[in-house]
C-alpha cells in the first residue's frame, strides 16, 4: 500500500510552503525529487533547499530523471504519453525504495490543482496495479502570488475571471463570460492577438523566484515591452514562465 | 507612513499559513484583528489561534468590531458604503496605535487576491489622506483547498475554468467559453437553476476547517443531498461558507 503526498510549495520563493506541507514532508518515508532537465535546473534547487531547510534526514530523498516529452506528437497523445512514462518513472522509484509500501511525497511547483499534471500521473499508478490512496496539501498558486506581486484583486467586484491557456487565448478570443482573464501555458504573446483597447495588463515571469519580473499597464502601451522582457529573459536564463491577468472595463447595460 | 501587510492565512486550518506569512506577522509593528460579529466566531479565534502560536509578543495584536453591512441597499452601493466604512475603523486603529507610523499587518481569512475586499479597503485608506504602501503575502485559497480535500485538478487537461459567483452563475447560466465552473459567494443552491444532466459536482462546505464538510457526484444524483446538508449545517453552526466544482463533459466536435 502506497499512500501518496502530493505537496505544493508555491513558486519558488521558500517561505511560500506551509506548515502543512513541512509535516507531511518530516512524515514522509520516501521523498521524490524529479530532475526536469538542466534548462530548469532551478526548479530542482528549490525542492533541494526546501528538503535540507525542513527534514533532518536527506537519505529518504531520492533524485531521478523525467522522461523527456515528445514534442512532435499531436497535443493531446504527446501529453497522455508523457504522463504514461512519468508514471512508469515514479513505479519504478517507489517500488525501488519502498519496496514494503509506505508514504511518499512529491514536492509540486505551483499548486498541485491548477494547471498540473501531478494528479493526473498519480491516477495512472492505480491503473498499473498499485494499491493507491492519493492526499493533497494544497500550495499557494502562481495566480495568488502574480496578484500578490502587483497588490491587486484578481477580479472587480463579484465578477467572474476565466482562467484558461496562451493556446485557448488565441484560438478562442476574448471570452463572452468574464471581464478578466488569467492566462498561463502562453507559449508566448498570446495577448497581442487581442485588440488592446480598453484592456489592462498585470504581466509576471518567475513568479515568487529571485529572478521575479513585473509590468504593468494599459496593454496598448506594454505589450511590446513585455515581449521584449520575455525574449531577454528566456534568453538570460535559458527557460521562462510566465503568467499574466487582463482586465477590460466592463461592458456597459 | 504606513506600511500595510495584508496577509493570507488560509480558509480555516491554522496548518495553512507559510513561513512568508509568520515572518510577515513577526516583523509588524501592529496586528490588526478585525472581529466579524458573533455568528463568525470561528473566524476570529482562528486568527487568535494563529497569532497565539506565530507571536512571542501579544501586545502588538488589536482586536477591533467590523461595521455591520446593511443589507438593505442595491448590492454594489452596499457594499461600497460598508468599505468606506471598515476602511474608516482601520484608519482609526491604526491611528490610536501607531501614530507615529509603523507596519500594519492584516490576516486575511483566504487568499487576499481572490475575491477579497481587503485591498479594495486599503485603497481607501490612501484616499483618507494616509501615506501608504501595501504588499500582500499570498495565501492558500479556498479553491485549492476545495480541490486538494477532493485529490481532483481544477481542470480537465489545458481547459478554461470560469471563477464566477452564484449569483452570476443564476443569472447567466452555464458559461460559453468554459466546462469547468467553480463557484464562490453563493447565497444557497445557484447550481440547482442548471440542467444537472452530464455535470459533476465537487462541493465543500468550511474548506479546511474542522467542520469541513465535502459532498462529490453527478449533480443530478446530489444536488438535493447538498441542498439538505448545507441547510443543516448552517443550522448547526449558524453560519456556513462553501464552494465548489463543476464540470460538464467536453463538447464534441
Amino acid at each position: 500500500m502506497i499512500d501518496i503526498g502530493l505537496i505544493g510549495i508555491g513558486t519558488g520563493n521558500p517561505d511560500h510552503v506551509t506548515l502543512a506541507a513541512i509535516k507531511a514532508m518530516q512524515a514522509a518515508d520516501l521523498v521524490l525529487l524529479p530532475r526536469k532537465g538542466e534548462d530548469k535546473a532551478e526548479l530542482i534547487d528549490l525542492r533541494r533547499e526546501i528538503c535540507a531547510a525542513h527534514l533532518p534526514d536527506l537519505s529518504r530523498v531520492v533524485e531521478f530523471d523525467l522522461p523527456v516529452r515528445d514534442g512532435r506528437a499531436e497535443y493531446l497523445d504527446g501529453v497522455n504519453d508523457w504522463h504514461d512514462a512519468i508514471a512508469g518513472t515514479w513505479l519504478r522509484e517507489i517500488q525501488t525504495h519502498l519496496p514494503g509500501g509506505g508514504r511518499v511525497v512529491l514536492l509540486v511547483w505551483g499548486d498541485p490543482s491548477l494547471y498540473d499534471s501531478t494528479l493526473r500521473i498519480t491516477e495512472r499508478l492505480a491503473l498499473g496495479g498499485m494499491a493507491v490512496t492519493t492526499r493533497v496539501v494544497p500550495g499557494v498558486t502562481s495566480l495568488s502570488v502574480l496578484t500578490a506581486a502587483h497588490a491587486i484583486p484578481l477580479n472587480t467586484l463579484g465578477a467572474p475571471v476565466l482562467i484558461t491557456t496562451g493556446r485557448r487565448l488565441r484560438e478562442n478570443g476574448w471570452p463572452v463570460d468574464a471581464d478578466a482573464v488569467a492566462v498561463m501555458l502562453d507559449a508566448g504573446g498570446a495577448f497581442s492577438t487581442l485588440d488592446p483597447s480598453g484592456l489592462h495588463i498585470w504581466w509576471g515571469a518567475y513568479v515568487g523566484m529571485p529572478q521575479e519580473s513585473l509590468i504593468s499597464g494599459p496593454l496598448a502601451e506594454v505589450a511590446q515591452t513585455i515581449l521584449d522582457r520575455r525574449a531577454a529573459l528566456r534568453a538570460q536564463h535559458g527557460w521562462i514562465m510566465d503568467i499574466y491577468l487582463l482586465h477590460r472595463a466592463p461592458r456597459q447595460g
